[in-house]
């Protein structure tokens, strides 16, 4: 965790940067998450996505209850070097916890929100299980 | 500014949340930058990104001064109702304030960030006219 490559980010005050997942083969932006310092080591270490709970207040290796990980091929960072990007192979096509295949699935129609993809499994069969 | 599809929204403590803007034809991530509610209503009804710079404190109308507009086509919501994703049609094929198609051309290769997309017109270039 002393690495000189992790030293680059600008982690936030709560010690924490957002982190993009994009599909490496489509190209669909599947969801937005966080991640610390020990999150980014674990993850460029296993090449399998490792996030940071802000709700749970943990790390979160994706899938470990859904069993939708995600096999990571890129890791890339901005100009800024406060937001990182993730090309990813999502396991299972699904990677919204909703059960949809990305997380931006409302669509702004006129003033409306409109819900744009299917679930693809419902909740209670990604998590009643294991 | 008392539109309902806004309050759907849950802003940040500071009133902001993140935006990723992302090409539509290539899907190509291009940047993160943030919103107000003032920004997001502006983008709605013009169609063009108007983002707001934490740096400066202000509303930042993409491509003010670099003439690099970003021609809004699609604004979606994640489930979480906290980041916004633009499907944008970015005006000459310049993203970054460095003077790059993206925003996100550091790779991390080994324990190395590497950069991997040229400056396709320098800084100097981009904002010394208008």
């Amino acid at each position: 965790m002393t690495a000189s490559w992790l030293d680059t980010i600008k982690w936030g005050q709560d010690g924490l940067v957002p982190v993009i997942a994009q599909e490496a083969g489509s190209g669909k932006v599947l969801m937005v998450a966080w991640m610390n310092r020990e999150a980014l080591a674990e993850t460029a270490r296993t090449r399998k996505a490792v996030y940071w709970s802000r709700s749970r207040k943990r790390l979160w290796r994706k899938g470990e209850e859904s069993g939708h990980e995600q096999a990571v091929r890129d890791i890339y960072l901005d100009c800024d070097n406060d937001v990182l990007l993730l090309t990813v192979e999502q396991q299972g096509g699904i990677a919204c916890h909703t059960g949809r295949y990305s997380c931006f699935f409302q669509q702004l129609q006129g003033d409306r929100w409109v819900v744009v993809e299917p679930v693809l499994k419902p909740a209670t069969e990604l998590y009643g299980k294991k």
